[in-house]
């Protein structure tokens, strides 16, 4: 028997309101390159959506894309970003940003949030040109340990990244999951106005593929379009990543199908709680993170997938579940039964 | 009214049938990042479709992205590629090389096509370390021009190259057209064979978007998947690229594409033949560049979207139609008749 | 018996001042990476000659390091720089601007001299973000053939450059000649004001090693020692920069050592004229091409060493003498008696 | 007054002798780009040294210059180099690095010494193409914190490195300091046996500039010239390093200069520890770490200079002493004159 995954966020296609619309639209004849009208729809959309008009938005395929587009066309060469040790460009990109020529400055973070303390660390010990210039902040929203910033801290760091003139940079490949969860008080207009650059991510939340760079500053993508061709992140037919964009924000399908993925994971960290077990990392938005005993474990593997994340000890490990706008709740039940059986 | 549109080859979405596909797919659950079962298949049909089991395939976005992920990874920081003078990487990627690390070497070519003569120059005059080392050599077939290699002229180079050790990597984005050109004597396994590197081009050829790049010899894509990584290159849902190529092989549906591409140009330059009408290029695929008086290039404006090329003399300028897959006979009868009219 | 070298002008080392005000202060203790007094001094007396007391002023080891380094900080990562096709850049620096990820657009010059109209062409074609964008004109005074920009030749291409937003950077590894050439009528301070930024060579006109780069424009260098110590081009003990341009620049010996080399190219000269030989470009700085019968190059590498430059026919081939603050008169004057005898 | 300096061993200029010689080979003509017998001489002497007669060994200006280019040279793009946190690479080269592409992957280590356990935890967590591959081990000897390697620890590490095919690279700095250590009991040819590539620093011992790379397995340095020239590092007057180092191995000055270097800090330390002082660092090299009480450092700093290293509570404070080839025995008496009074 197939197994049922909960390894992440991408294992389907996309919503099917997303394939429609792609028929739909299939054999109309389109300017190339993110010159459609699709894209142009979706991006003033976008902008309406986060309340500034004048925002700077780009459709790129893919989460590290993004990440090394951004931040190699924000930094000059002896620039770094800081980032959280657990930041995805540290480590799950292969690289991506130093292979543009930047250095990561990694931090200790609290439950994957950066904190205005330990950028404020790194800018007091990187004080001259023997050392890397740190200039923009690296944050995930949602992290990847699950957790999300409120807007107070989010509003901490905005403040103090403006004073000394660092860039603040959110990585939304999650952010759906992160505007829906219970813990968040953030908007989409407030991210516009506290972070200098962010991304909506399309692939973990019902996209094909596809994210959308925001450039909260006017002015700040000046170059960019030629920055994308260079990095070969310019689809020859940019409204692959429109139409899916539009139709994601065109009535609110994206939150919907971020709370779905929300609503899936909640339900089995109320079954993980109601039986007592711990949890590696508080749930706070898709990824789970229960702390089993191996037993327990070994009996969900038979039917489910799923990482493995940390073993505490001999007996207990904490695994990793993600739900997602196309987890089924039939198979969430199916996964409750099975931890109360 | 909407004009009909001869710019390029990537104005519409997807042939039918890879939408299908995606949708009869769409809710499986698969792994990611092209360990998914379409890929995997899509993978084994090429390598049967070349005879070559054992050749390195790795789908990836776009030609941009394929030229720069094949040329950075083979060669050393100062190696470099030789290219015409006309070669997409030399003019149109936003030196999308050279942003790798790597000079391109402009030479002259015979209607967009490399010649053995034009490479040894190269050599010769690139003898030390005061100049870059010449190790690859980049030919696009369909070329630029519209322009297809025969097995004669590829053979020549592929000796030359292999005596010389340069590598020899083609692009193509519209192998399709090539290889279903009246001109072309060339099979799929001839190109593995004659060639160490090349790309199966879907995007302008019935996908959505997609690339097919073909290691033809066994372990010179060793780490390419850390390289793919690493340039933002590896979609998370790479079952998108393995569906489309998995549906446009398994049926030969990729030359029966290309061929109508082809069929449609054949139908347009044959008229423009039947009317006196010379070419600045020879008419060899889906790209046709006529010579016409201004006045005829202005009367079929008013109905159809085309590039102007080349202005020769002030009466005359050669213009650029391309014909795709998604080419309706209907319009280009429209569009013969309006050079009748 | 060792023969007597024509063929470039750094096979000696140092003027023997430099060696003395190095041994002077040897033993000083200093502080490093350029921090020092004589570097100091150094650049005040430069930002003197050059009558700009903002311009920022940094030593480098050498021409290639100078170049990139200048092309590297200036350059957002899509835009390219333009020279002569047979620039030093474009030729002999192993591909040094395209590993820091810039396209060099070549273009024909006028005996190794840009021209605005050459610049103009390339405006006109790179117009949108499928190809570089050009940022940044690239000269050598002297040229790599010899000729020197007259003040009229440069306000023009200076003129050109700031309406269209070009940087317009000379490469100066031969400053010293082209500015006590015989046709030259620029200073150091019509520099200065003409190109954004230049550089002033000292390896190949008395120094042991060393470029001084000219920012002419006020925060055009911010942040540029980053960058210099990233790219390991800021030396521990930069005094050794600092005391030789110090020793050059105090009394006027960098145009005197220019003066005699050019001397000594002129005397030469005038020879081969006086008995009839052609030259394959004409003789402006210390650099000469005369056109000779194969039977008297043959003769003159019995006792002198000297490139052979260019073929045109069987019988003749012109040769490259390059003289310098070294050459010693009597050498001279020995190769003259060779050419009458 | 102005104040000694302890602050680096890089304070003065080059050692007299290496001065003298440079004057007395001044004005012999030479072959550019270390193709001058000087440059020839002193590769055959180190290779002598070594005992590896096919070692590839190059010259170069400084340590961060190496450092970029022996680890660009090695690494394919996606790999990586592991590096002690403390390490230079790591620190205080402005991301030179990865600059070049590459991640820098820290770990910690014992008084900046690098142990088998910290990399194979790397290789451990590094498995898959979502992560950078590591492929070479960079450490220093003597190492950032003035600590020196053994033999066994060196061996220890170079068999797990081999086995696990990572380069090991050896940041030689400070080589000659290690080498006479008096807790040191490796040979330069014990070197040569151990790790892939190391090199031998001469601006930190003697010369005004240069450090000798060595590549101990033959072949690891083809193409290696093509790389320096660009980088920029291929200096025109190449005899310049080459005069250099063939001074310093010819009769054994190099390790005399760093011998002394020792003795002073040696002696230095003896004073500390006659008085009672620890040490934040054991001192083993030319680099001492003494903690002292504040008032007795204002004292000191009065007439030295020196950096303030770490302050581990409100009263005490480590600073940090280097001692060189060139510091003055009565300097060093009279700062111990200091301690005592």
């Amino acid at each position: 028997m197939h197994k049922i995954s909960f390894k992440n966020d991408y294992s389907e296609g996309a919503h099917p309101l997303i394939l429609q619309q792609l028929l739909r639209t299939n054999l109309e004849q389109q300017a190339g390159y993110g010159n459609d009208s699709y894209s142009q729809r979706a991006k003033e959309l976008l902008q309406e959506k986060i309340a500034m008009p004048a925002a700077g938005i780009h459709f790129t395929a893919g989460g590290t894309q993004a990440n090394l587009l951004v931040i190699g066309h924000l930094l000059k060469p002896y620039e770094a970003v800081i980032s959280a040790r657990t930041g995805h460009i540290a480590v799950h990109e292969t690289g991506a940003i130093e292979a543009t020529g930047h250095k990561v400055v990694l931090v200790d973070a609290v439950l994957g949030k950066l904190t205005v303390q330990a950028v404020k660390e790194v800018l007091d010990t990187h004080t001259d040109e023997h050392m890397v210039k740190p200039a923009m902040v690296y944050i995930s929203n949602a992290t990847e340990l699950g957790s999300v910033y409120t807007k107070a801290e989010l509003t901490e760091l905005s403040v103090f990244c403006r004073e000394r003139k660092l860039q603040l940079f959110m990585d939304g490949a999650r952010l759906g999951s992160a505007l829906t969860s219970r813990f968040n008080d953030l908007t989409f207009s407030d991210l516009a106005k506290l972070v200098d650059v962010f991304y909506i991510g399309g692939t973990k939340n019902g996209a094909l593929l596809g994210e959308a760079i925001v450039f909260a500053k006017q002015g700040l993508d000046e170059g960019f379009r030629y920055y994308l061709k260079q990095k070969g992140a310019l689809l020859a037919k940019g409204r692959l990543l429109g139409v899916q964009f539009l139709t994601l924000f065109e009535h609110d399908l994206y939150l919907e199908l971020a709370h779905h993925a929300n609503a899936m994971a909640e339900k089995i960290a109320a079954a993980f709680e109601e039986k007592g077990y711990a949890f590696f990392l508080p749930p706070q938005s898709n990824q789970l993170f229960p702390l089993l005993p191996n037993a327990m474990i070994e009996k969900l593997q038979e039917r489910f997938d799923f990482y493995v994340w940390h073993k505490p000890d001999q007996h207990t490990s904490a695994i990793r579940l993600v739900t997602s706008w196309a987890t089924e709740e039939e198979n969430v039940d199916a996964f409750i039964r099975c931890i109360h059986s």
